[in-house]
């Protein structure tokens, strides 16, 4: 299981809005055929690791990290071919959370006499597609804000700017976040103040579907030359009901979202973005709206890259919060991966399911 | 050689203002006689070390972290005793900067037929008293400047409320690094509004010398009834010239600094801390004076502590620092030890050799 979940990391940057799913078909030890899903449209891993093992698929076991699908999509179900190639065990790492498979799957197989187990390696099977499980359960994608921030919690100068806080080998990585995810989120006041592309660049033509890139932006106030908008990606902007909505552009998309205390509701935001199909959110915005998702209680998780030096007191601030009355109202947190990025430390955290003192 | 900064580090709490000395006597792979310094006054690390070895001394190596003493002090000369004893070889990790030593002790030892060798694990040896060296070498303390923060860089909430950020295994650990200093500094800013009574307080009995504590007042406002006046410890009010001093209470001491720019001088603060024999000053104060301090170029090292939650824009600011013209005016640190406390994160960072980009 351990090396299919290897093997549906490498649909990592361009399975979705599917899940990233492994298959490895074996015979005790011995591996006979491998597959991964790569791209919403073509098969599914099941079909690539049967295609690999042939004849010796019969009376093998099939490692599968998501429940074979029991359903017509795009593809014929996994779970027939399963079971037309003979296999006699299936072990799968997570069930399907989708209407449409959820347990099907594993029902087709134990009725035509193959033998299923779940749950081995579950956490893992779900930190892998924690975006479509996120989207399939919840209706909402997973958001994961990412900062970069010096030592003393200040992503830019008082005048704004921030280039570099952080290192070439954190910048990098950063990439690798976007290329994983659905949707790269900002507000327009980012789009207005730093001019970003917020497109992917990885090294040595690495595969990926470019995310969607999201602007959430009430009044549309962002020029269509800003940097957001160029060619290299798909746009969508979310405006208010009562904003003033220019002709289609090629590459922009425009939807309105309902307000909330005079800004786009941002569980609003969310959930339209789930009903396209996003998983992941990757935010890359400033102290405001980063905020308001975290006081929504709708970040999932930061990404937080934190650079060696100090900047002040007179520094931007990390996120704007509603004030506190007293220490019981803190956002607490908890870091479940910390590593070296160069000089930088990269902080990986989730809200903490209870109060830790 | 690493055995006796082992034994040297016994003395962390207790020694100052003499440096950490462990000394082992070898024959081979197998020590016979192993000391270490324990307080100001009593014997040196080699005189247990040979007490220990008794005959079995003669022709043995001498493993010491600090090269031998040569004068006479309140104890005579260690270089004379281990000549006396018939070592045949010593082995030193840093040399005594201090004037009276200073390659005298291996010059002693050298011409008495003993061989010596010098810089087995120097920089090991160097951190180990590194206030030492910085009060013998630069004629100041080494300065540790602690600060406690939520992950986005506040140190309290808007109220000044910051009990507590950090969660016990931390708070135990900040215990230690008062105990191994020789001064433990605040301002009257704190003392004023958090009453801190700035001692050690250390499990089961543990030795150290109550490091003396020293307030920052430049024209005494700080009551008595403080508990940073409190009896468990003297205190020393460092206050401007034209201050109103009082009568000198028990545990009470008052001296006074120059001024600049209508603060007290900083590094005449730190002077005046090295004339009194401080090796290591522990920093306890606010944004400003912290900041202050950085901004001087005087923190030599920031033990931070950062806490797993958010307090948001409205939260105090971990340092106040003079207003950045760009990116290039940053305070640049290098990062040399991290690890997690509980739930929280220590960082020990030092100023950076140079620009890191």
């Amino acid at each position: 299981m351990a090396q299919a979940l290897r093997l549906a990391e490498h649909g990592l940057f361009t399975t979705q809005p599917n899940p990233r799913v492994g298959c490895v078909i074996a015979h005790g030890e011995e591996a006979v055929g491998e597959g991964w899903h790569q791209r919403a449209g073509e098969p599914h891993a099941e079909v690539f690791a049967l295609r690999a093992a042939g004849e010796r698929a019969r009376g093998a076991t099939a490692y599968v990290t998501l429940e074979p699908c029991a359903h017509h999509g795009r593809t014929p179900p996994c779970a027939d071919a399963l079971i037309a190639a003979g296999v006699s065990r299936v072990v799968i790492a997570t069930e399907d959370p989708f209407p449409q498979v959820a347990g099907r799957g594993i029902g087709k197989l134990r009725d035509a006499g193959v033998m299923v187990e779940s749950g081995l390696m579950r956490e893992t099977g779900r930190e892998l597609n924690i975006g479509f499980f996120s989207r399939i359960e919840r209706g909402r994608p997973w958001v994961r804000v990412k900062l970069a921030m010096s030592l003393d919690g200040r992503t830019a100068l008082a005048d704004g700017t921030s280039k570099w806080i952080t290192g070439e080998a954190a910048r990098a990585d950063v990439q690798r976040w976007r290329a994983r995810s659905s949707v790269i989120l900002t507000g327009s006041g980012t789009a207005l103040a730093d001019n970003p592309h917020l497109t992917v660049r990885l090294p040595d033509g690495e595969a990926f579907t470019p995310p969607l890139r999201v602007v959430l932006d009430r009044q549309l106030s962002t020029p269509t030359a800003n940097h957001v908008f160029d060619s290299d990606a798909l746009t969508l902007v979310l405006h208010a009901d009562d904003a003033n909505v220019p002709k289609h552009a090629d590459n922009i998309r425009y939807a309105s979202v309902t307000e909330k205390n005079g800004q786009l509701d941002l569980a609003a935001v969310l959930h339209l973005l789930a009903e396209r199909g996003c998983n992941e959110v990757h935010v890359e915005a400033g102290a405001t709206l980063c905020g308001a998702l975290v006081a929504a209680g709708l970040a999932d998780e930061l990404l937080i890259y934190v650079a060696p030096l100090l900047l002040g007191h007179r520094g931007r601030p990390l996120l704007r919060l509603p004030a506190l009355n007293d220490m019981s109202e803190r956002w607490n947190l908890q870091l479940f991966d910390q590593r070296m990025l160069g000089t930088d430390i990269r902080l990986r955290l989730r809200p903490a399911p209870a109060a830790r003192n």
